[in-house]
């Protein structure tokens, strides 16, 4: 009997076009298409862990998966196989060989999301997928002072998704800010963890601020309000991207 | 009765859903989809001239359409209502009024099309709708030498498509480049008027300069050929662009 080799991707898709990361039983999601064509080359089923569970229509730039097999395929045959065999919205980066112990959601240190606001009069055709589109204007230094008062270990909240339980909504953000580039704003947070909707709750928030709508101070108490009912609506799902996960 | 009005429009659109500018009996069109709203709006039939007659797949920053109402509507109006009945992958910019001699197509001075390929071993799932993935290195140094010795006025006949009938197939290229940003390499040509699958034909057989399959002079001898038969093939659409129309 071969030996056991625990194998990580990074993974990328475009996720307009999936029900979501994970298995479910209402369409196809990201994570089966993708653990469907590693069976299929290695022959075997696999158990697939994804460090992050992006919700449906939400993208990837560098979600992280790894699974076991016995099977001896060097890993840049599995990478080409796996982009032949795949969907174009979803591809396969670069292929590791991790200890056994290597889990990936369990073993990330963080993760970082960003969220793009398309911040113009009218929304481009090319952007549309990628983006929130916001006609009018957003004053982005402002809502980096409201992302970057999130910083560090707090109750969040305000920001989860509602009737989603939590035995703890205490997050911690590493790293957070907004810039603008054009008439696209970029919003990224990197936390330890993140409870579900909770980018899409800031963003939509941080719009509000933005817009001046609520005051920097009123920001504040939305945050220490820890009551989902306070704070904005959900920003849509095509302007989030996983883009890293860092171990 | 009121006034004639000879309206013009900027039109974006990402061409991925569509069978191509024109009308035609087996799928919707760019054309159509427009044509209907701009007679929802203005409750009578308009005949509607584009600048320029993209292939399916194709996209466009800068098509212009022009039609004739005697509707008082103002443009910002217009703009709006249009921008709102029609599905996100269509947008209009800019609306104006012209001279009632104006004809998008036959007035225009140059069109200016690029074509994008990107050039790296994988392919993205964010870019393979807007461009060609070529996997293997490129010289766009070379491929730049190559489209510049097209500029002037010449028998572009090499780059025509098959079977499709013209008077002449004489053609003017005013300005043509070609740049790489990273792993994108952007081909860039302005001309008095193009044969249908011109720029793609062009693309195609760029690559295969720059790839090292051909010579310099080699792709210069396609050029003489005036045979279609001589020149590489043709680039797929997804990476082709109408920039501008200028007038």
């Amino acid at each position: 009997m071969d030996r056991k080799r625990n194998i990580s991707l990074v993974v990328e898709y475009d996720g307009t076009n999936y029900h979501g990361w994970q298995c479910q039983p209402n369409g196809v999601t990201v994570e089966e298409t993708l653990k469907g064509a590693i069976e299929r080359i290695l022959d075997h089923p696999v158990k697939m862990y994804g460090a992050g569970r992006t919700d449906a229509g939400v993208h990837a730039f560098g979600q992280v998966v790894n699974f076991v097999t016995e099977k001896g395929i060097d890993l840049t045959s599995l990478t080409r196989g796996l982009n032949s065999m795949l969907p174009d919205d979803i591809r396969v980066g670069s292929a590791m060989e991790r200890d056994l112990s290597f889990h990936a959601r369990y073993s990330a240190r963080s993760k970082t999301y960003v969220y793009t606001i398309h911040n113009a009069p009218r929304h481009s055709p090319f952007s549309v997928r990628y983006s929130w589109h916001v006609p009018y204007g957003l004053d982005s230094a402002l809502m980096n002072k409201g992302v970057r008062s999130l910083i560090g270990k707090r109750d969040f909240a305000s920001f989860k998704k509602k009737k989603e339980p939590y035995r703890s909504s205490e997050r911690e953000i590493l790293m957070a800010g907004v810039k603008r580039r054009g008439s696209f704003i970029h919003i990224v947070i990197e936390a330890t963890g993140f409870l579900r909707y909770m980018v899409r709750n800031i963003v939509g928030t941080l719009v509000l601020l933005g817009e001046g709508r609520i005051t920097l101070e009123e920001f504040g108490d939305i945050v220490e309000a820890r009551d989902r009912d306070s704070a904005g609506p959900t920003a849509p799902p095509q302007g989030l991207f996983l883009r890293r996960i860092r171990y």
